[in-house]
C-alpha cells in the first residue's frame, strides 16, 4: 500500500512584519512567557523589541544555546522553565534556538532529560504523556525550516553523540516567519543557510520517500530559491528576496516533514560532526559530487531541477540536462558564498574519511537509505575522497 | 502587511487501501463510533465492509443526509450522537456526508442548533467552547475536498437559505482518502465532482487571496486533474487515474483552505440554489464565459493554466495563450461529461436571472469580491445571460 501523507499542524505566518502579532498570539495562553533566544541577541535591538512587544507580560529569557544544542543546556533550561511556571514558550533565533526550545518544552512538561526522548539505536525513546506548552517559533535565518518540522536535533554533552527527537508533538503551535528579521544576516550566513533550505527541498524531491505532497513543497521552495538567493546575498536589504528565502526555508521544512533528506545531508552532517564545517557548507562541498555519482539513478528529476535553474537547457536531451546540474550548483554555491568551499578548507583530510563514513552509516543511515542510489561503505569512501 | 498563512491541522492519508487503517485510528478514542454515511450506501457492500472493519466496536449509523445538508437533519443527528455517547465520528460519503458529520460534531458537543453556528449577515455565530469529538473523514467521491477544509455548508430546512459554518475546529482530525472507494462512481458523477475539484484549484489560483502556499496546492491539483480526469471518466477502474483525482480533490480542499473560490463558484452556487443544477455542472456551465469576461484582468495566470492543458501553446504570445483557455475548458467539460452542459438544460431561464444575481450578491459576495474582476449587478446579469 503506497500512502501519501499530508500532516503539519503548525500554523505558519510568513510575511514582513508578522512579528508584531506576537503579543496577540501569546496573550490567550497566559502572562508568563519563557523566551528561548540566541545569546547573540543579548545586546541586539531585537531583544529590546521583544521586551517592548511583550510589555505587561512576565518574561524569563534563556540564552544558553550552542550551534549543536547540548542535552545539559536543554535540561537546565527546562528546569528554569518549569520553576518559572511558563504559560508559553517563544523561540527566537536560528535552527539551534528553535530546536533547543522544542526540547526544553518536552523536558519541562514531561520530566527526565532531553536525551531520554532522542532516537538511539537499540533504545525506545521515552514516551511523552503530558501536554506540552504552546510554542511559538520565530526563525531569524532562512535555512533550518524548524518552524514547520517535528524534529529537534540534540547532542550529548559528554559523548558528543548527535541524535534527534522526532515527535508530532514537536511541531510549533505557531510560527512567525518574518523576513525583516533576516535583513541584517551577513552575506556568508545568508548563503550557507540558504543552501541548507535548498538542500531540504532538493533532497526531499529526489529521495525515495517523495510523494505528491512533498514534491509540491520541494518544487515551490526550489523555485523561490532560484528567484532570490543571489539577490538576498548581494543586497541583504532586498526585502522581496529576503521574503522569498523565508518562504523557501519554510517550504524546506515542509518538504522534509513530508519526505526527508538524503545523501548530501548524510555526508554533510557526518562531516560537521568530525570537523568544524558549518551545516550549510558541509552540504555545499558534497552535493555536486553526490549528484554526479547518482546521475543515472535519478536522471529525470535532476534534469527537471537543472531546467528550473537554466531554462535554456530545455532544448537538450534529458541526459544532458541532468549532467549539467552538478556544475550549475557548484558555480552557484561558489558565487553566493563568495568563495569556493571545499572539505579541505573545513579541516577534512584523507585520514578522517573512515570516521566520516562510519558516522554517516551509524547516525545518518536514514539519509543514506532514502537516497536514490544507496552507497556501500566502499562507495561512500570513494565518493568522499572525490569531494576532498 | 501581506501575510501568507499555512494552516491545515488535518492528518490526511491518500492511497489505495488506506480505509483498512480505520480501526487502528479510532481505537485509541474509545469503543463507541458514530458513523455518518450517505443513505445510498444502506445496501451497499461498503457498509458491510465498515461493519467488518469495525468489528468489536459499538456502532451507530446515521444516514439522514441530503445533497444540501439541512439544519434539522444535523440537529437530529447530533441528539442521536450525544445520546449514543460517541467517542468518535466517522464520516463516509460525498461532500454532504462530510459536511453533515462536521456540523453534527459541533452541535453534539456544544449544544444549540446547527444554524446558530453558521455565518449570517448581521449575526455573530455562536461560539464553540467545548472540545469536539475526533472526526475521521472518508470521502467516496473526488471533488469536495471537505477532508481538508474548515467548512461545512448547511441549509435552513424552512427558508432554504444556505450558509457555511467556518471554524478551525471543523478540520477533520484524520482523513482517509482511498481511491478504491471511487472506482464504482459513475462516469457523469466522476466528471462533475472532478470539475468541482478542478474549480477549487483554479479559482483559488486566480483569486486575489492567492499566496505562494495556495498557488502550490492549486498548481499540483490542476496538474493531476489534467493527467487523469479523462482516464478516470473513460475507465472508472483505472486506479492510477482514480488515485490522481483523489489527490487532486484533497489539493483542491487545501487550495480553498489557503485561498478561496471566486466567481464561478459564486454564480454556480447561486444557480444551484435557484435551479436543480448539480454543483459541478453549475460551475461547468459558467466557468468558460466567466474566464472570457475576466481575460484582461488575469491574463498571466490564465495563460499559465492554458499551457498546462496544452503545452503547444507555449510558443504563442501570452494573450493568445490566455484567450485559448475558455474553449479548452468548454471542450474538456463536454467531453468528460459526455454532453454539452448548459444553464438552460438545468432549468435556467432569462426570467430567473435576477434571482440568481441577487443570490450571488447576497450569499456568495465573498466569491465575487475575491475574483480578479469584481462584477457590478449589471455586469453579472449580462454575464449570466451569455451563459444561457
Amino acid at each position: 500500500m503506497s500512502v501519501s501523507t499530508f500532516f503539519c499542524p503548525s500554523w505558519v505566518d510568513v510575511g514582513a512584519g508578522v512579528l508584531n502579532t506576537l503579543p496577540d498570539i501569546v496573550r490567550p495562553y497566559g502572562n508568563k512567557v519563557f523566551v528561548v533566544m540566541d545569546a547573540f541577541f543579548a545586546n541586539h535591538p531585537l531583544k529590546d523589541r521583544i521586551i517592548g512587544l511583550l510589555e505587561g507580560f512576565e518574561l524569563e529569557f534563556y540564552t544558553r544555546i550552542q550551534p549543536n544544542p547540548r542535552d545539559n543546556d536543554i535540561d537546565d533550561g527546562a528546569l528554569l522553565c518549569r520553576d518559572f511556571g511558563a504559560n508559553s514558550i517563544v523561540a527566537i533565533g536560528g535552527g539551534s534556538a528553535l530546536d533547543t526550545a522544542k526540547a526544553i518544552n518536552i523536558v519541562a512538561t514531561n520530566g527526565g532529560g532531553a536525551w531520554d526522548y532522542a532516537r538511539r539505536i537499540g533504545e525506545t525513546p521515552r514516551e511523552i504523556t503530558e501536554p506540552l506548552l504552546p510554542l511559538i517559533a520565530i526563525p531569524t535565518t532562512s535555512g533550518t525550516g524548524s518552524e514547520a518540522t517535528r524534529y529537534s536535533v540534540i547532542t550529548d554533552h559528554i559523548t558528543h553523540a548527535k541524535s534527534t527527537i522526532k515527535t508530532d508533538l514537536n511541531f510549533p503551535t505557531r510560527s512567525l516567519v518574518d523576513p525583516d528579521l533576516t535583513v541584517s544576516v551577513p552575506r556568508k550566513t545568508t548563503a550557507l543557510t540558504g543552501i541548507d533550505a535548498f538542500a531540504h527541498c532538493f533532497e526531499s524531491y529526489i529521495g525515495t520517500k517523495a510523494n505528491p505532497f512533498s514534491e509540491m513543497f520541494s518544487l515551490q521552495g526550489m523555485k523561490l530559491f532560484i528567484e532570490s538567493i543571489e539577490r538576498a546575498c548581494e543586497d541583504g536589504t532586498d526585502v522581496e528576496a529576503r521574503e522569498k528565502m523565508a518562504m523557501c526555508s519554510t517550504l524546506g521544512g515542509l518538504s522534509i516533514t513530508h519526505s526527508a533528506t538524503t545523501l548530501p545531508h548524510g555526508i554533510g552532517q557526518a562531516l560537521s560532526g568530525v570537523t568544524d564545517a558549518p551545516h550549510g557548507g558541509s552540504i555545499a562541498v558534497c552535493m555536486p559530487e553526490v549528484i554526479r555519482w547518482t546521475l543515472p539513478y535519478g536522471q529525470k528529476k535532476f534534469a527537471e531541477v537543472a531546467c528550473m535553474f537554466d531554462p535554456s537547457l530545455k532544448s537538450l536531451p534529458e541526459e544532458a540536462q541532468a549532467n549539467a546540474l552538478p556544475d550549475i550548483l557548484d558555480n552557484l554555491f561558489t558565487k553566493i558564498a563568495g568563495e569556493k568551499m571545499t572539505m579541505r578548507k573545513y579541516g577534512m583530510t584523507e585520514e578522517k574519511i573512515p570516521e566520516v563514513v562510519h558516522t554517516a552509516f551509524y547516525n545518518y543511515k536514514g539519509d543514506l537509505s532514502r537516497h536514490p542510489r544507496v552507497p556501500t561503505e566502499e562507495e561512500l569512501t570513494e565518493l568522499i575522497r572525490k569531494c576532498l
